[in-house]
């Protein structure tokens, strides 16, 4: 039995997720995937309830889990989360507890969007490649780092942006084994140019090619020049490895290739153990979108999309990974939509709607 | 009489400024614009020649100027020059000698190109902003950086993002009056959720706004949602003002919605002197592309935009500016399209012809 950590979190993190679980729970019955799945509360009615952004039983759950689905967290800051508990309950410190090194960013553009207005003008036929993006290091964790009041009044803020040959080597080396299993072509992505953690980074994959993966076919690129690549032509890319911060800022530039933000998943993996089992955050690539919460108009699907990178990741079930893509090619295809990627002049779908959409799919696949 | 200092520089630099020098003198005998002209060497042959990239009467003629024309550098690293030379030659470093603190980088999509195969899936109608990029300061040359050696003979690399109260202050003040003189509204793009360079940051520009430009419309975005918005969005945007890197990533990204990089000219610009004068540099925004080098085939429109730039920013001549503008826009409507801008089955046009088409136009209006 896997146990599967369900954390709705903030904004419209609980209503993707909802529909997300509905898939998994559709899994769980239909195909019996052995699943348990526990839901914890995160965030500001966890901190109304219990003083803490992430409760003890959220812990818990976290810990025990082989595998988290989370939804979003942040938005505005209300004066009534201090900023300390916000801080120590915030995703970007529960990624560094869990050691989450590997964050997988796919980029895939679904064929029923390319003809679909307003989208035709943004999304590129062809697109399929996936940013594995560094995710406990770099300029978010390094020290020291900091705001200092100078003599005269004036202030500086610095933070540090730093590197290691294991830090480097190790996400490398994920996405080296992922090109290998995909098209076979890597373009590592820096600022070599300019920074000397850049420098190091270059030289470490340069080394591990070499000494590992000679088979994979290995590029680099600047970021400038591979934000403008990923606008003009995504299509030449099959796996891309960068940086915490570059690839934050590309995987955002990437999304559009895919006609929405809402429509991408992503997986944040940890090292290995023994048993080759990996310590995974399932999350839609968007966040908590204050200005639409509670709506019930957001777009599952990056949610949903995201129980397929578990299905292949965690729980050993590539076929229905691929079934549950499938699905949502399927929902897209009998044209649910919803408002993010609605055609002018046509009504979207709810949130709930389209995940009946995928689960009806579901079904007649 | 006002100096002008011409450095073509290395790859398509030479190719692209020769058309932006006959635009200038063009300027100076139709419409009496009183400049002199001195052409310098930079880069590779000047370092064949005198074993420096950037030569002692190329510095002295950069001292004297009141602007300077430059092309491009980099490319191939070869053999020739040693890392030390070609660091002491680097743009980086005269940029930050001559303390180019503003570097504005305007993008505009030109009629002519809406509906301009295979532009029209990418150029969107009304986009007219400029990104204002921090230049002299942040992970470009914070200290301590390095890469250093420990121990157990892994490495660590390293570099320092760091911005000071002026450092800030003053790149901001020359944004919001850029907004003032335009439609009023700035965004300033920061990662003030990560990093405490980015707090500061932002805390100096809502301190600024509430000082001297209370009358400016100021809004704030995270780099990664600023990266989305540029693809998604352009239109929504006046000015923009962000720091050294994130000016750098983000501009590129927006080069895509004005149809090619090669279209795009950028002014970077000093502090001002008692008279308001600013040291002043202006270039295209692409770099010196050695694999289309010497074919008297690139776009030479960002360059000649910069000249339009240096019209308005340094000579005083608003008028001329606009003039230029529309001869470029002329240019275009009347088919001229350089490779990087041509449609599929029709022939470009060359460099030089695209030079000729602009002088053609200007001649015309
Ligand atoms: C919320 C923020 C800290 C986060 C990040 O920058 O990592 C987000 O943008 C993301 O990409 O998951
Ligand atoms: C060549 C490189 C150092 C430079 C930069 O990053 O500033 C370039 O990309 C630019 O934007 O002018």
């Amino acid at each position: 039995m896997m146990r599967v950590a369900v954390i709705g979190g903030e904004g419209i993190g609980p209503e993707v997720t909802a529909q997300a679980s509905r898939v998994l729970a559709w899994f769980s019955e239909r195909r019996r995937l052995p699943v348990e799945v526990a839901e914890a509360e995160f965030g500001l009615d966890a901190y109304r309830r219990t003083g803490k952004v992430i409760p003890p039983e959220t812990r818990a759950a976290i810990e025990g889990a082989d595998a988290i689905l989370f939804g979003a967290t942040g938005g505005p800051e209300t004066a009534e989360v201090p900023p300390e508990a916000r801080r120590e309950g915030s995703l970007l410190k529960l990624r560094r507890s869990l050691d989450l090194y590997a964050n997988l960013r796919p980029i895939v553009t679904d064929p029923a969007l390319y003809d679909s207005a307003p989208l035709k003008e943004r999304v590129l036929t062809g697109v399929d490649f996936v940013i594995v993006r560094e995710l406990s290091s770099g300029i978010y964790f390094g020290e020291p780092r900091g705001i200092e009041t100078r003599p005269d009044g004036s202030r500086r803020g610095f933070n540090t942006n730093s590197y290691t040959t294991e830090e480097v080597r190790r996400v490398a080396r994920f996405a080296f084994e992922l090109a290998r299993s995909r098209r076979g072509r890597l373009c590592s992505v820096d600022k070599a140019n300019v920074m000397e953690a850049s420098v190091l980074w270059r030289e470490e994959v340069i080394a591990l090619h070499a000494e590992e993966f000679p088979d994979v076919e290995l590029s680099h690129m600047y970021v400038d020049n591979a934000a403008m690549q990923i606008v003009r032509a995504p299509g030449q890319f099959d796996v891309m490895v960068t940086d915490n911060i570059f690839g934050d800022i590309l995987s955002d530039c990437a999304a559009m290739a895919a006609g929405s933000l809402g429509m991408l998943p992503s997986a944040s993996l940890g090292p290995a153990d023994e048993q080759g089992r990996r310590t995974a955050l399932y999350e839609p690539v968007h966040g908590s979108a204050p200005d639409i919460a509670g709506r019930g108009i957001a777009n599952p699907l990056g949610s949903i999309l995201s129980v397929a990178m578990m299905l292949r990741l965690t729980l050993g079930r590539p076929d229905d990974a691929i079934l549950l893509e499938r699905a949502v090619g399927d929902a897209l295809a009998h044209g649910a939509r919803t408002a993010d990627i609605a055609e002018p002049g046509c009504a979207p779908v709810s949130t709930a709607a389209m995940g009946d959409a995928v689960l009806a799919s579901l079904d007649r696949l």
